[in-house]
Formats: structure tokens, sequence, C-alpha cells
């Protein structure tokens, strides 16, 4: 078995070249370029997307203007609608939503998207349920936030203290051990032992080892500075070099990445796989999880946006309301392409309409309703997960069918929990001042394990009204304690999460207050894949306490008396427009799918975050939507053909 | 791109040696020797497992009975309980369902365990949401089988004409076209050319590819008989060859093997994977689809159940229901083990008792409620993906707990549809015969694809009474129909089934008709993986509609007018209690994970077809009991350590 030997000196030092410098082959200079958004010349393309998304629009033309559909108001569809509707078309964006935009942009809130209810006990919180912080390095996205006058905050990956310094003092729990993880970083030793990693490892933090394996492809296209920092190297070498780790690893899975190449044992990828969040996706592409590692680091810097990441398809919104039709679910597209066989498409023609569309309402207060649309040109922006489900005729390329029914789409779950006062801010004499407000002797029957465990303590702060604490909770809250004698010390920071492996996995508290309200939603489980199975199928009642007991293990049983009995759930599984969290990808999907994801049919044009390689991120979608406007914009009228 | 270059002569013949023969290793023979039931010295275990099973039962024993508890009623549990209530135990058998026993042995039926709700139209139709096949090769079911008394019939994968001679009518839908079965067979060409495969494999049947493949494999431990039949080497011969190709593979997914080892190019891998199922698990252990491959196909012998599946379950249940506890979900576990530290186990100890469950009731009509167990010795049987969300304590085994967290389950949908007549039994004649009793055009009509496609012809033949016809199935159907002018001819068999590349994927017919009814049910759909999940997302009222679109799309679109609107639907990964199909692992996980699955904790002993290198199958299933049987009747009774 590979997976069994020690690692080698030379990948743990990082210098094993992949192999001597080549020309590489044109489908891996063209997905390089793809990925970093560069021409077929090298030159950066970004800076003429900005001119379009916040400069002056879509280049001037004199062509008469086109009557497009757009399908799916993501953020992908929101931007495509508004270049396209400035720059003169006459757009119609259809939405399966009855009553909401932004895609997996979904922000728990009162007076959001999600009816009239309230979903926390607080009506000032709100929480994410998707995209939830916003890398400094994406360009398009931040100047969009600013052009949009939209209010943004630093989003705190790792906790940190009042003054903004690193705190890390929330906590790595795992193999029953409790340790901060400042503490970790420090002396990694009894984590790394507890996973069975080899002696040579035993004192080197799990993202080191991580980032030691994934040096020799970094280095393919960057070199490391003299402070330690990686640099690109000059565009055609960055190029050339992505273009390398592409074809070397393209069909490879992380699994056979950390055991085959970085010959890291069993125990070590173990570590690793439960401390920096690979577990769930080894078996999935290597260049996935080697972009996203580059970018989910504790070095990049990351913003989320005042009043919810939902503001941003709000803004989006408010600026093409007039185009869009909401409950409008699409069954059913027929297209017209001349080089194309023609037999059960009644709708469209040579002489047009071009595009035509059935969509269903989704009639939950009665039976659907049918409702019909036609165009010259689509931009279709669902998740090819969602796509699968709808017929379209004729048939599309070969390349594209296949890609929309093999493109792989994760899981995730987040599992969110409200608590009527931010204890993770709290010092120990903050503890004691408001456990005292309970009972005398409360807080040291917590410290030693003598509290009851009975879920009469849920809840049980003042502040806690109590409406949302159902009795079905509090059963299952006494049935799945994790409670222990076992009980750690305040974090006393801001912001940042744990990791555990129970099936939490991965935690976050809030970056920041919430103006006016003394409580915070906590982010109790965020998991992929395998991991985000399993929190869906159970029901709400036996989840929200399940999910408490699970953060209870990590933070102590006290934090019970200020839990609201308010949670929500997100399983993007189980949504029923994204099937998913997001395209990630199957080792060998990005040599042999994605070169057809954004090829047009016809008169359909493909955006999404799912034909960038940015996927699951909001810069993605706006490079396609970007890209897939000027398409449209410059695409021949099709009735002229 | 490996999975660019044409495949090699050596591949395709099947010469190439994995390796020059060496000793394998320990951890290889031992994996060999659990896949084939063998002793360290390589002796048979079957033939004492049946003597257990449905013989003597357990061996004689002076020593007092224990107290034991099992968890989980599917096969495993209840055959463990049995053998332990047998042998003189006093054993409790604790199961979530409220009402229902078999686990992932489910029969949907009128009567049957899921309320009094009728399934379908027709009171005597039944149909199976889980295990429907049983190999003739799979000694310990069939022996149960019959030493139950219980009703056997063939299972007929491929259809039949009525003599019992092979059909194969039933249809490949890929790429725009629909050939037969029996023609795919014979001409490969068209199909084979449409997904791109190379000119050397044109005139190969997908089938024939994928053995070619495998071959080499295969001859590690079997040679080809004069009569073209694998034979099994001798059994040292046969354990050292499985062990090498345990370690050779163990680590690898399927994609690696096809197109590394292989040599398959992307549009071979794409056919085989569309037309033999294997796309979805791709990514998954080479070993897990190699055994399945192995198992499931034209070759092998099937059974199943007259009244269904459930019957089996039914008829141990009847022996062990003095011993069952319905709706007790177990959600807490302590357990005595003097060689863990005990600091939060208040309910176990060394005197005893050594195991105490807490468990919940699903409280569906109210507030849930807990009950208490305590026994000397427990068998957990439920799946990993489940226990992953029971609390243990002490902590298990770093290995058990590594199992329990990363063991990968495989989602797994049905969707079934009723009909009011057999018309997979039909011939032209009775086509025409039947249609003519609605309309004397109708017949034509269908033929040349006039038919109206607004959902008006639902369910129109006098059969159909049509109460289950809601108006909301009728929209989504006119919505997502698939109709077209290409329809095609009748099948005019029994069995078997189709493969498509629309959403449906696989279908099956009945293999048999149902005493008394005129109609069926088929299994419109029967998917793997991502092509389950988008399933799930649905609500019945799609669900069902897009279901028989697909079904038309394959059979032509008259097979509507006897659809009675009874639709059901099984999603694993969305049950409850079993969270998945069945643990499918991830290249790896044989070697990693699976020698710490079924070692005992303590007075935990582990049962269930995830402790079996028979996943999925009830034999995996029974094997683990008849073994967990054993270690627990002649385990030291805990108290006297």
């Amino acid at each position: 078995m590979a997976a069994a030997s020690a690692p080698t000196a030379a990948a743990a030092a990082g210098h094993t070249r992949l192999a001597p410098p080549s020309a590489p082959s044109r489908q891996g200079v063209q997905l390089a370029q793809a990925l970093l958004m560069r021409g077929p010349d090298g030159h950066d393309l970004i800076p003429s997307y900005l001119r379009v998304l916040v400069g002056d629009g879509l280049p001037r033309s004199s062509a008469p203007p086109k009557k497009v559909l757009v399908v799916g108001a993501g953020p992908a569809g929101l931007v495509t609608t508004l270049l396209l509707k400035r720059a003169g078309h006459a757009v119609t964006l259809v939405e399966a939503n009855g009553n909401r935009a932004g895609g997996r942009i979904k922000t728990f809130r009162k007076g959001g998207h999600e009816g009239a209810a309230q979903p926390f006990a607080d009506p000032r919180q709100y929480a994410e349920a998707g995209a939830m912080r916003i890398p400094e390095s994406h360009r398009l996205v931040t100047a969009l936030i600013a052009h949009l006058g939209l209010k943004r905050q630093k989003f705190r990956l790792v906790d940190e203290n009042a003054d903004g310094s690193r705190a890390q003092r929330t906590w790595i729990h795992v193999n029953g051990m409790r340790v901060r993880r400042g503490d970790y970083a420090r002396a990694p030793q009894r984590v790394n032992r507890s996973f069975g990693v080899p002696k040579a490892l035993w004192d080197v933090p799990s993202a080191k080892i991580l980032s030691d394996a994934l040096a020799p492809v970094r280095d393919e296209f960057s070199t490391v500075g003299s402070d330690g920092r990686r640099v690109d190297k000059p565009v055609e070498q960055l190029i050339a070099g992505w273009a390398r780790v592409i074809e070397r690893f393209g069909d490879w899975s992380m699994y056979r990445f950390l055991s085959e190449y970085a010959k890291l044992d069993a125990g070590t990828i173990d570590l690793i796989g439960c401390l920096e969040n690979l577990t769930s996706r080894l078996p999935l592409s290597f260049l996935h999880s080697f972009l996203d590692a580059a970018l989910i680091n504790p070095d990049t810097a990351f913003w989320e946006l005042s009043g919810g990441t939902a503001t941003l398809p709000d803004a989006l919104l408010e600026q093409v309301r007039d185009c869009v039709r909401f409950d409008r679910r699409v069954t059913r597209i027929e297209y017209w392409d001349p080089s194309r066989p023609h037999t059960d498409t009644p709708h469209v023609s040579a002489k047009g309409p071009h595009v035509w569309l059935d969509t269903v309402s989704e009639g939950r207060d009665g039976t659907p309703d049918r409702e019909q649309f036609t165009a010259d040109l689509a931009v279709i922006t669902v998740p090819f997960s969602g796509l699968r489900h709808v017929q379209v005729a004729p048939l599309m390329s070969y390349g594209k069918r296949r890609a929309v029914t093999e493109l792989h789409y994760d899981n995730a779950t987040k599992v969110l929990l409200e608590f009527s006062r931010r204890w993770w801010e709290f010092s120990e004499a903050d503890w004691k001042r408001e456990l005292a407000t309970i009972d005398a002797d409360l807080y040291a029957a917590y410290q030693t394990g003598r509290a009851s465990a009975d879920g009469s303590l849920l809840g049980r702060h003042d502040s806690v009204t109590g409406e949302f604490l159902t009795a079905g909770q509090r059963t299952y809250y006494a049935a799945y304690r994790t409670v222990g004698r076992d009980q750690p010390g305040a974090v006393a920071s801001l912001g940042g999460g744990s990791v555990s492996d129970n099936p939490n996995r991965f935690t976050f508290n809030p970056s920041h207050r919430v103006p006016g309200s003394p409580g915070g939603v906590v982010l109790a489980s965020y998991t992929w894949a395998d991991d985000a199975g399993r929190w869906d199928a159970l029901d709400d009642d036996a989840r929200y306490p399940h999910a408490l007991a699970g953060l209870q293990a990590i933070y102590g049983q006290r934090i019970e008396v200020f839990y609201t009995g308010a949670g929500r759930t997100q399983s993007w599984a189980r949504d029923p427009y994204a099937y998913g969290e997001a395209s990630v990808l199957l080792p060998g999907q990005h040599t042999e799918l994605f070169p057809d994801i954004a090829t047009p049919e016809g008169p359909l044009h493909f955006a999404g975050d799912h034909t960038s390689l940015k996927p699951a991120w909001i810069e993605g979608a706006l490079e396609s939507a970007v890209r897939a406007a000027l398409q449209v914009h410059t695409a021949p009228r099709p009735a002229a053909r």
C-alpha cells in the first residue's frame, strides 16, 4: 500500500519537481488560461471585465436589440440580466423560486424572502444559509460590492481579540481531547500522535504538513519570496506551470495525491483530512481541493456583507425587478439550430422564435400552472444538477449532455443555532456573573459536571423567552447529551470557529455583533459530502438539540442556558433548485467535462459558477455572467442567419 | 492524460499480469479470506455457518445465559436475535422504526408495515423499495429461504420470452437512439460510435469491453475453462490471487483502473459507465464495482421471493416478536471496558450492567419519550452512517471511530409506477386491441406522434379508476413531456429492463405476474450516487409524471393510458435510519477501514452487511449475524472478568 510508508524527506521538504519542464499541451494551457482569467495571449481579462461590470457596461453596438431569456436568478443570472438590459436588450429572467432571488446566496433574516416567518427569536438576527465569505483576491465581486455601495466588514476565519490580533482560543476537539488552536500550532504532538502520525511529523501542525505536501505543485507556478510568501511567476511561466499541474494531476483524487505523490501514511492523511476539512472530499478532484486550500487559509483576507450576503442580490434585483418572473420552473427547452435534426420542436423554427421555454409554477397553494416564453437567445445559469431534469430538444452536443449528466455536485449542510448572549466573547468572569443570575451554585456545578443534563437548563437564562423551545427538543437533548466532567474554559474571542471529529465537524462564531442585539447566531455545524448527508436525514426537533450537544462537547455544557430554541438548517443537496452546494469535480472532470460546459448550443448560452473554474464562489458566477453577456451581446442576431 | 490514449492490445486481450507472483501481505490474505469466507487455514466457513443458521443452531454450552441487546431489526439483527434466543440467552432487539422490521428489506404492499395506506391502486400489487434479487450463489440466504419455507421464483435480470428463452427486446436508449438489447449485442457499432469509442472497439459490446478490461484481474484467481466459464483456482492460489488484487488495487478507484490500467479512452469509459451502470461509481472503490460486476451479470441466476422480499423478515420476526421493542431509536450507548478510562459513564460499571442504551421514541404523534436498556453484551447492527449520530462512551478505539466517521455510504433511489395492464408483455396486436377500446384512431395517433401530450390521456384506459391521478400530476406531465414522433415497437417480454441516459437510467419490469392482478408495478428508475440525489429533490407530484415521461421516452408515449397515478419512491439516502443504500467503499477503505469494522469494543459487538465484504447483500448481513452470534455466545460472561 502506498499509503502505509512514511513521508519522504523530499516530499516533506517540498523540493520534488513534477517533471522536467516541457511544452504543456494545448488543452492544459487553455484550462490554465480559464483558471487564471487570461486571454489567449496571456493578458489579464479582469480589467476589461471590470469595465463591463462596474464601468461603462457592454460595448456600444449599432445592431438591433435582441430578445433574451435568462434562466435562474442567482448572481450569474441577475448580473447577466442587468448587463444585457442596460445595453438595450429585451430581457426576461425566469426564476423557479416563488419569492427569492440569489440562488445559493441566501440569508435567513426577518422580512427576507422566506415568507413572513421570523427565523430567530431576536428579529434583528440573521445568518447565512449559503455564501458567507468573500476573498479579498476576488476582484469582480469586491468591485461590484463597492460599486453597489454595499457595506462590508471583515470576515474572521480565525478568532480574534478585541484589538484585532489573533486569539486562536477556539478548539480542536478530536480523539477525545480538546486543544486550543493556538496551543496546537505551538505544540501539535499530542493531537498528531492521537492519529498515529509517524514520529517525523509529531511536531508539525497539520496545516504545515498539507502545505509542505502541496509545495512542489505550487513551485510549478510560483516562488517563495524572502518574506516566506508565495509570488506568482511571470505570466508565461505561470500559465505553463498551471498547465503542467492540470496535466499531471487532472485525473487524480486528493486521496491519491496525498498517499501516492506526497507519500503520506493513512494516519497523517486522516489528521489533515480531519483538521483541514479534506476527509469528505478525498475521493474528489485533487485540483478542486488544491485550489480551495490556496484560498481558504488564515493568510487570506475575507469580507462579509453587513446585513447578510443577500444584500448583494437584493441590490441587483432592485435594478432588474421589471425583468423577473418568479415561480416559473423551467421544465422544457426547445431551441433552433440549423445544424441539428429538428423533429420534435414544434415551437421553434428558422423564422423564430429560436428559443422556447415551458415552465411550471410551484403550485404550493394549489394546482401548478404552466407558462411559456420565447426569445432569440437564452442564457442558462442553473446548475447542471438541475438542468439534468429539464427536457432539452433537439439533443445538445454529446459533450454538453455528458457534462450535464456527470458533473459532480457536492452536498453541503449548515445547522445554525441562535443564542441570546454572545457566550463566545465571554471571559470566565462574564460566565460567573451571568450564571449567577440563574443560580448561585450553577457556575461551579457546570465546572464539576454536576449540572442537570435532562434539558431543564436549556434556555434558562432570563434573556431567553422560550417560545421556540419545544418539549421535543428537550427530550432529544436529554437523550443525545454528550455532557461530561471535562468542562473547558472560556474562549473570549470574536469570529473564527472550532473543528471537531464529532458530527458537527466545523463551527463558526459570528465575526461581528449584530447592531442592537445582545445575542448571536452560531454556525454550529458546517459539513460537506458524506458528513452533510447524515444531518439531512434528521427531523428539526432532533437536529437542533443534536447540533447543540455537539457544540457543547466542544465549548462546554453551560452554553445551553443561552440557547433560544431557534435553529435553521440549509441542506443544499435537498434544495429543489440547487440539488447540491456546487460542482465539485471528480478526478478527470476538469479535462474531460470542463471544456464543454460553457460552449453555446446554437442560441443557448451558459453561465453560472459551474461554468467557471471557481465553482461555489460568487466570483466564478460573475466571471461567467460577464462572459455570457458579452457573447449574447455580440452574437449575430439569430433571425438574420 | 492517461484516459486519452487508445486501449492497448494487451489490456484488450486480457493477458497482462498484475505483477510477478509474490508472497502477498498478511493484511491482503486476511481480507481475501474474509471476502471468500475462509478460515485462517483456508477452509470454507459456510458449512459451519449453515449448521448454525439452518441446522442445530449455536453450539451447546454449559455457561449461564447472557443478557444481550441487539440494535437494529434488519436481517442481521433479526437473525442474531433468533440464534441467541434459541441458545437460551435473554435477548432484546431494539428497533427505531415504529412499525417495521427488515431494515433495507422493504416491500411496498397493502397491510405491510407502512401503516394502513394501500400503496397501489390494485391492493394485490406490491413492489420492492430495497433488496429485490437474491443471487443463487449466496448460500446462506438461499438456505434460510428454504428453511423458512418461503416461496421463491426466478428474478429475470434479462427479459425473457414466455418459454423462458432470452428475449432481449428491452431497450438501450442513449444519445438520442433506441436499440434493443439483443440488437446491440449483435451490432454495437452505432451505439458505440455515438460515444466516440475508437475504431478498434466499434464492434465490441460494452459488457465485453468491461469484461476484457477486468480479465487480467480475474486471471489472478481464476482460469477460463474450455466452455468459456471461469473456474476458481485451488484454494491456496485463490486466496493468494485475491490478496494480490486487493494489494494492487485496494486504493484505486474504478475510474483510475479503467483509464490507467485498462488504458481505455474517455469515450469508452463513458460507454461502459452508461450501459453497465458504472458512471456514478467511477470515483468509488475499484474493488466494490469489480465484485458487483462479477455478481450482477446476465450469467448469474437470481431469485426473488413471492409476495415480496419482506416475507423474509416477516418470517424471522414471527419467531422473535417477543424480543422486539419497536419505536426505540438509540441515541447514546455506554459500555464498560476495564482497559478504557471511565469518567462519563455513570450507568455502567465493573459490577454491571456492562452495556446501557438510551433511546427516544419517534414521537410522531406528540412528544417523544425515552427508555433505557441494560445488558451484559450488545450487538450493534445499524449502519455506521446511523451510528455516527449515536453518542458512545467511553470513546471506542481509534480505528472503529474512524470507520464510523468515514465509511462511505452511497445513495440509491427507486421510483416505482403502477400500471393497470402489463403493457411490457403486449404484442402490437395487444396494443391495437386495447387502445381501440379508448378510441378507434388512438393506436395510429400514437404511432405517428399525433396523440395529445397535455396529460388528458393519462390513465385513459377503462381499467384505471383514476383516484390516484391528481391535477398536479397532469400539469407536471404536460410540462415535462418528452413525447416525440419516434414511437418504438412493443417489447412483448417478461422481466428485465432498459437502460437510458435520461434521468431514469435503469428500469426493471416485473419478473412475474402478481396472482389475480391484471396490472403490475414497474421500477421506472433505479439510480445510484449523483443520479439518485437529483430525484430526491423533487416533490411526489413532479417526480411521478417525470419518471413516467422518462419511461415513455424509452417505451413510447402510449404506456400512459395504463398509468394508475400511483407511484412510490424510496430514497435510501433520505431514510432516517439507513442514511444511504449501503456502504460502498472509497478507494483505500478496504485496507484502511475494513479491518477495524467488525472488531468488538469491550462488550459491544458489530454485525450488519457493512461488517462483511458483501455490503448491500442479505448474504453479507447473514454472514455477519452468524459470526456475531457465535462471538457473543462463546464470549466469557463479562461479569466474570
